[in-house]
Parts: structure tokens; sequence; C-alpha cells
């Protein structure tokens, strides 16, 4: 890892007037979501600011991506709360202080994977896994969203019981936050959909009809805030932000609270894991535009840094954001200095902007989340998924329902499981073939896709995956059945050109099959071992005791054990 | 399956000779067992005898090996204390109903992994995870019978808690019991390591040799039963096995506490696994001997019932027995009804022997325990693993440390966990090569191993490996650097000969990949790729989307790519 980074050797005025350029785009988005995403989190709402200050300037030093913009992010939130919500009131000091512990245990489990070399684990995440809890994580974020767009009391984690609490709160559904919030969700889906297209019609340059279309949850909250002041809608009973401490957030350790600790470890691993796996993926298709490179063990470090610094200042835990990412990206940050300058927006926002957000509804603050978090949701993906694979598909369904039905955690836990699980089962059953030889060649073939020559005393079975303890059993059983169907074959070779690795327990098993052929009168033989294979293999006794010999290939083997065959084979033409 | 056994037909008065003869031996080596083992789970001494009766006859319907001896074993005894003593006091009737539940949950999971058939699990216990547990269980149960061996109370589960038990005791060690278990301990030693072969000196013929060495302990029984009552040593307080109850167990369904259940089903889940493993690679071993198969999903079946059985007839839980199957196969059984006779003569023994047994002192079970267990423990094979593999060594010591420190089933879970972890970073981590042309020839191989022609603007890369979860996002990483490396490429051929396997994960890393190199101006192509796969692929869009070619061999690529560097290639000797 370089510490000194190779970004700064030639900043110049131009890179710093486009680092700044891109700096201001996404502090204007970053200040409504930082709010959001701290209501979201059932946090202050300045908490969602303060995660967006000393956490950028910490990724920017340890980062190794150069456009990955950090903060406040909708999952990550949602699983916060999930965390939280059963353990305190949201919004008490006791809930903040959680929620800064979470960023300090995610801190340190971030580090200690970068330490460890453990990036790895992330990959335990598979594509269907992270994409039916994304999806499941936009409709539950949204649905509970609509409470606020409602102006009713509802609380809840999992679907079912937030659907029951929205529905018995409807008959209370307070009109005037209504139409705030339908106005602004109708306003904000508009922006997304059409503004950049109807500017560009207009003549705009697409660039910057795009970052205009970026400010739209801006000028929403513009609009409403100054909308509320002028018919005091406040006092009509439209719940508002409320007043926000003027000013930079002060340092102070989480409380170490060794119990809470334990109760919040899961949650902090998850949120580490998937925080890691998204950010990762945004910074690496962002640097692979411009022929760059992230390293993951850099970004666990970088990750890291900001998740400490949002758990001392105040914060709540934070990750890399894709919005946010692109549009930075696009803006044309080239340097985390784009970074390092939005923190500086964002702590100019916290001093002079908190004032004139008091105002501010919470049902455009919610109409902003729905209208970002419902881009997530994309059951498509689903069937896309079974299509192409049952396996993966069930496992994007169960943590879909799982997320759902049954928390972020527990949704999670089942899709992983039942990945690893069906992943185990498919390594268990490698694919297997008894093959013989291609008339008038020295090349064998699968005996039931070719017509070929096959030895009536020699079995030449061929495995096509690697042998290590899943499916060492599997090999035992299928080689007993093959010898007990074929009572005239005296020796067996397996042909190893697909095996990469055999393992202790595959050894064992190799040992056993060895041992039984030979109380069955046959003798094991082996073909075409690779090299590192070979290698390991000659540091046990299995070749001293099998009694049988590595030829090194298929033709060679079979020439030495029935000769006959082979000539008869070569013979033949194809 | 088949319902109606093969073995029944054509079974005449000779094959019923050889049955009679094997179950006749099996049942004196197996009176004295049950009782031990009985005794090393915490149960009266009639529960092994019991759980020695219906089993045997309830495997011998439904199991699929012809030679294999079920009953009580060590290790599955030495795991039913571990899981019963937390929670109830030995010998009492809460303990012996725990027993018999443990049975039950244990017949329900077995017949539940034949339903689903989950068999695979058990390829979760790696050899060397099997091979630490074995050989630290031995220990354990050896170093936990020594309290028998000198007369003092010492309990404990892990080893030192155990060796401090004994250390404690050591002043207080009853003389009298000290002499008989040490005798016995001598005497079993010398009948396993030296009887045969005395007798064979002798010139008895060296089956029979064997068969009379098995019976040892029963000998050793006989004159510790007449010497214990010659002696009057009960009254100079040696402790004896006591009244058990004569006659056969009475039918009664264990108690059915949810609680319970809940609490004793991890323990149940490692016996099912445990003994299922154990079990299977006995009945391999042997039928592979006489060219029999066994089926394993039968076996899930055979050994639930059997468990079943142990539930209702007031036994403990039961598995097949290695060295009593071996004796049960050398001594000429031919059929399971070898076993059903067995059963047979286990219940004349509870009706006819129980009297008799009343004088046998517990210090003679413990040492036909510890001789038995002693065989188990192979450290050595720890040092042949750890030089084999270092990954395969550290499961194999972590599991040995963990089921000795922190008892069996932490120790397992830890070891099986290192399993998996190694595995999956092993498998995360596939082998890549970078490929150019042979001189003179059609092949592609390793540039670092071979001197090769690459292409400028061609890159070749061959992946070693199925691509699925745990190594997608090594491949873009590995992809990511390798372009980054050479700015001069416009293609990428990804060379598939040892991919058996595209699963989503992969597939969406597939269509990133094609998307960032894109986006850095570079195609990518496939070559090489297998049958199922490319069916696989067509059942998405990637093929139409990724904008590349699909090359049936990796010179065909390089030939449409770039035909001057294969010409160059061609035209150069190798």
């Amino acid at each position: 890892m370089r510490w000194r980074p190779d970004w700064l050797r030639g900043y110049d005025r131009r890179v710093a007037g486009q680092d700044g350029l891109a700096a201001l785009i996404v502090t204007l988005m970053l200040i409504p979501q930082g709010l959001a995403y701290a209501m979201l989190a059932g946090l202050p709402p300045q908490t969602g600011l303060y995660a967006s200050i000393l956490p950028l300037l910490a990724y920017a030093a340890f980062g190794s991506s150069r456009t990955l913009a950090v903060g406040p992010v909708a999952v990550v939130s949602l699983m916060t709360a999930a965390a939280l919500a059963p353990l305190y009131a949201p919004g008490s000091a006791e809930y903040l202080g959680a929620a800064m512990l979470l960023a300090l245990l995610s801190a340190l489990l971030l580090f200690g994977m970068a330490l460890l070399r453990l990036g790895f684990l992330a990959n335990f995440l598979s594509h269907p896994v992270i994409s039916g809890f994304i999806s499941a994580s936009g409709l539950l974020i949204a649905v509970g969203q609509l409470k606020h767009i409602l102006g009713v009391p509802a609380t809840g984690q999992a679907l079912p019981e937030l659907l029951a609490a929205l529905f018995e709160g409807l008959p209370a559904t307070h009109l005037p936050t209504l139409l705030i919030g339908a106005g602004s969700l109708l306003f904000l889906w508009w922006v997304r959909a059409h503004l950049k297209s109807s500017l560009t019609g207009l003549g705009v340059a697409p660039a910057l009809a795009g970052n205009l279309a970026k400010a739209g949850p801006a000028l929403a909250i513009l609009v409403a805030v100054l909308l509320v002041g002028a018919l005091q809608l406040e006092q009509a009973g439209v719940a508002v932000v409320g007043t926000i401490p003027q000013g930079l957030p002060t340092l102070a350790l989480p409380p170490l609270d060794f119990t809470l600790m334990q109760q919040l470890l899961p949650a902090a691993a998850l949120i580490s894991l998937i925080g890691f796996v998204e950010s990762v993926s945004v910074a690496q298709t962002l640097a692979a535009k411009r022929r760059q490179r992230i390293a993951p063990d850099r970004e666990l470090l970088g990750l890291g840094a900001a998740n400490l610094a949002a758990a001392v200042s105040a914060g709540m835990p934070v990750t890399g954001g894709f919005a946010r990412s692109v549009v930075n990206f696009e803006a044309g940050a080239q340097t985390p200095m784009a970074g390092a300058l939005t923190a500086v927006g964002i702590a100019l926002g916290a001093l002079l902007l908190t004032p004139w957000l008091h105002d501010l509804p919470q049902a455009v603050l919610a109409a902003a989340i729905i209208v970002a978090v419902l881009g997530l949701v994309d059951l498509g993906a689903l069937r896309q998924t079974w299509r192409y694979s049952r396996q993966d598909g069930a496992a994007q369904a169960v943590t879909l329902a799982g997320v759902l039905l049954l928390g972020v955690e527990v949704g999670i836990l089942l899709g992983v499981g039942l990945s690893l699980l069906l992943f185990l089962w498919r390594t268990s059953r490698p694919h297997m073939a008894v093959v013989g030889q291609l008339p008038g060649s020295e090349h064998f073939r699968n005996i039931l896709r070719f017509s070929v020559v096959q030895s009536a005393s020699v079995l030449s079975l061929r495995v096509d995956e690697s042998l290590y303890f899943p499916n060492a059993r599997f090999l035992e059983e299928r080689v007993g059945e093959l010898i007990v169907a074929r009572p005239e074959v005296r020796h067996l070779v397996l042909m190893c050109s697909g095996v990469n690795l055999i393992d202790a327990s595959a050894l064992e098993s190799l040992e056993a099959i060895a041992e039984r052929l030979h109380s069955a009168g046959v003798q094991l033989h082996l073909s075409e071992v690779k090299g590192p294979v070979m290698d390991q293999l000659k540091r046990s006794d299995f070749l001293q005791r099998f009694g049988g010999e590595v030829f090194t290939s298929q033709y060679e083997a079979l020439c030495a054990l029935d000769p006959d065959s082979t000539r008869r084979a070569l013979q033949q033409t194809a």
C-alpha cells in the first residue's frame, strides 16, 4: 500500500476546478440525502450531515477509489434502524450513542478484515442474495416512509407489521401533510423521469441538464420550506424537521458498553459486508471507465476510516453510495479531493443552512427517499435469475421474502445459507464421465456423447472437478457403482485433467478406493495429473502405496494396460 | 428403493449357519460393549443391552449393508454424555428419558435427511475434521474412564476439568479397585496386542484365534465376576455394576418435551451426521470387499429406524460400529440376518445373564473401554495431514484441540467452520494464467512456464476453475489489473476450458467485466466454452449483449482477432 497518494503529484488548478464543481453538485445532493437517511435510520437530522463531513475526509485520505462518494446510504440506514429500533426509542440519546457504536464496530470489523486480508468474505454475499436484499430493502424503506406522506404514526420492521400499522392509521391521514407529500412525490418522480430530457429538449447541454435534475430534491426542499413558512403549516400539524443545532459536530467516543457491543455485532458485521460489497462494485465500475484500479484491501481501510470518523463525530454508519458516486464521476471529479471539498461544503451547510431547514416537512424528505429507493427495486431481476439458474433464483427469492417478512438480518442469513448449501450440494456431485477412445485418434471422450471404443478390462473415468471434501465420498460411491456394474474390469484409470486440487479428504478417499478396488481384484491408476497436484501427492505415501501407475496421458495408460483395444481403436476410422 | 431385500431369495441353511456363527461371536463382544458404553454415556447398564436388541432388528429390515453391526458405540456415547450431563444427573430417570429423546431426534433427523436426500450434508465433515474428532474423543473417553480404574469420583467434560478432577481425587485412590482395573487393562491390552499371534503360534487357525481374541473382554468379565464374588470385594468398596433388571425392555415413547428437544437438537444433529459418516464408511469398506454396494440414502433410513427403535425401547443413540462390523464380516456374516440373530442373542443375554453381571466391577468395563478407544487415537495422522496440506492440517489440529479443550460440539463446529472458510478462501482465488501460442503449434500455454508468442492487441486469459460466487469478483479484479497493465490491448479472450459452471453471480461479473472493458475500449470474447455452460448462457441475454464472440478454440479466436500473430507463431519452430 502506498501512503502518499499518487494523485497529489500533478494536482493543479484545472483538476482542482473539476473537483470543485463535482463537490458543489454532490453537496447539493447530499444535504437532503443526509437529512433523509438520518430520518430513515431513526436519528436526529443533523446526524446525517455530521456523517457526511469527517467520514468523507477520512475516506479521501485512506480509500483507493478516486471518485467514490461516501456518506449515509439508504440500505445501511435501514439496517441501522433495524438493529437499533428494538433496543432504544428512536431519536433518544441512547439511540444516537448506539448508532455511533455501530459505526465504531463496523470500522473495527473493516480494519480487521483489511488486516487479516478477509475481504474475500464479502464474496459470501452472492449477486442473487444482494439483489434480493436490495429489492426487498427498497420496498421496505418505501413502505416505511408512507407514514410520513400520510402524516400518521406507524412503526414496524417487517412488511406485514408495517402494512398493518399503515392500514390502521389510514383513517387518521393528515390532509395538508398528504398534499405536500404527494405533491413532492409527483414532482420528484417527474424530475427523475423527465426533467433531464425536457431540459435537453430546451437546448440545455445534456451534462448540465443531468446535474440540474440531480438538484431536484434540493429544489423541492426550498419550495416546501417557503410554503410551510408562508402558510404556517407547522401550526396546522404538518410534521417538520424542527430545530437543527447549528454548527459542527463535537468529537466524542460512543458509549463503550460491552453488552451493547455484543448485541450490535451481528448487525455491524452485515453492515460492513454489505457496505463493502456495494461500495467496491461501484468503485470498480467507475475506476474501469478511466482504466484506473481500486485495491479492495485499501477500500476496507478507507471505509473503516470513514466509519471510525463517523463514530467519533456524532454520525452513523456510512459507505459508498451508488447514485452519489455516479453524479460525482459524471460531474467531472478527478481525485479524492472532490470528496474532501464535498465535506467542506456539507460543513458550511451545517454552519449556515441549518436554521433555514427548520420548516422542512418530513413528508418531503420521505418523498425524496421513496423516489430514490424505488429505483433499487428490481423484481424483474428475480425472473431473470430464475430463468438462468433455478438454484440462484431460489437463493434470490428466499432472500427477498426473508428480508420482507422476517427482517434484514434473518433474510440475508437465509439467502447466504441457502446459497452455500446449494453451492456445496452442487460441488458435492461433480460431473464424471466414463470415456472411451475416439476411433482413429488418441483422444478419449464421454461414451454417452460419442461413438467410442471401450476396453473390456480397463475402465476410464474422467473427473471434471477438483477433488475435495464436499465431493470426495461421491467419487467413492460412483466408483463403487461402476465396478459392481462391470465385473470383468481389472483396471480403473482416473483421468485427472480437470482436477486442480486433491485435498486430504480426497486423498483418504482415493486410498479407500484403491484399497476397496484391490480387494475386488481391480487396480487403480491415474492419468493426466497436473503438476501442482502431483507435487502435493508426492508429499504423502499414496503414490508408493496405491499400487498403480500415474500415466502422462489416458492414451498412454491404455497402451500399457490394454494394447489390443488401443490398436483396434486406431485402426477404425472415425 | 427395493423393499423386499434380495438377500432373502436363496437364503438357505448354509448361509444361515454362517450368519449364526457370526451372530454368536458378535453377541459375546457386544454384551460387554453395551454395558460399557451405557456406563460411558452415564446411563444404567441395561440401556446398552436394550440398545442392542430392537435397533439391530430395525437396521436389518431397512439398512442396505449386509454386514454392518449397529449398536452403542464409543464416540456416540461420549457425545450423548456431553449433551445430557449438563442437563440432568447421570443415571436419573430424566437423564434416561433425555437419552431416548436424543435417539428419537436423531432418528427424525436421519429420516429427514433420507427424505430430502440431504445425505451429502455429511460431506461437510471432512476427513481431517473427523480424524481430529475421533482422536480427541478417544483421549477424552480414556481419561474420563480413569476415575473408574482409580476408584475415585471425578466429573468433567473437557480435558483440563477431567485432569484436574482426577488429580484432586488421586490421594483417595481405592487400592482393590486399582488392582482390578490395572489388571484388566494389562490383560485386555495383552489380549488385543498378542493373543491372536500367541494362539496362532500354538497352532490355532488364524480366524478362530482372531475370534477368541475378540472374546477377551467377555473372559475378563467372567474372571472378574467370579473374583468379586469369591473375595467379597463389593463389601470392600469395589464399585460394581449392581442389579440389572432381568428381562426385555418395555416399549414406551420418550418424554416429548419441546423445550428439551430444542436443547438437544444440535447434539442430535451432530450425532446423526457423525454416526452416519462413520457407519457409511465402514459399510462401504466391507461391501467393496465382496463387490457389493451400499446405498447411502438407504443407510440413512436404516440408521434412522435403528435409532427410532432405540428411542421406544429404553435405549440410547446407536450407529454402526467399526470393530464390531469387521468382526461380523470376518466371522462370516453373509446377510442382515446375522444382525437379527445378534439381537436374539442379546435378548437372551438380557433375559438370562443379567443376574450374573451384578458383581461385575465397573473398573473392568472402564478398562475395556480404554483399550478399545485408545485404538482410535492417532496423533501421527495429524503430522501426516499437515505435511500433505497446511490447510487440512490446520482444520484437523483445530478440531482436535477444540474437542479436547472446549467440548465435542464446539470442537467439531470449529473444525467444520475452519474447513469451509479455508475451502471458500481457496476457491475464491482460482488459478488463472495468461496464455500465449506455443511456437509451431495451435496450442496455448501459460506465459510464465513456456516460451510462447503473445499478441500485443489480444490478451488470452485461461481460468482453471468453475466461475461461481466465491470467485466471481476475484475474476473482476484480476481482469481489471491485467487491463490496466496492458494499455495496448483491444481484445480479451477468456479461455473457458476449465470452467464447468457459470452461476448467476459469475454471469453478473462477466457482464460487469464486459461493460468495464467496453468503456476502456476493450472487447471481451469467450473461447472453448463447454456445452452445458453454453446451454445455460443461452438462457440469459448475455450472449446478445456482451458484444463479443464465442470461439470454439483459442486458436480460432486468435486467427480471427490477430491473424498476424498466429501466423508468426506458426512459422516459428518450437
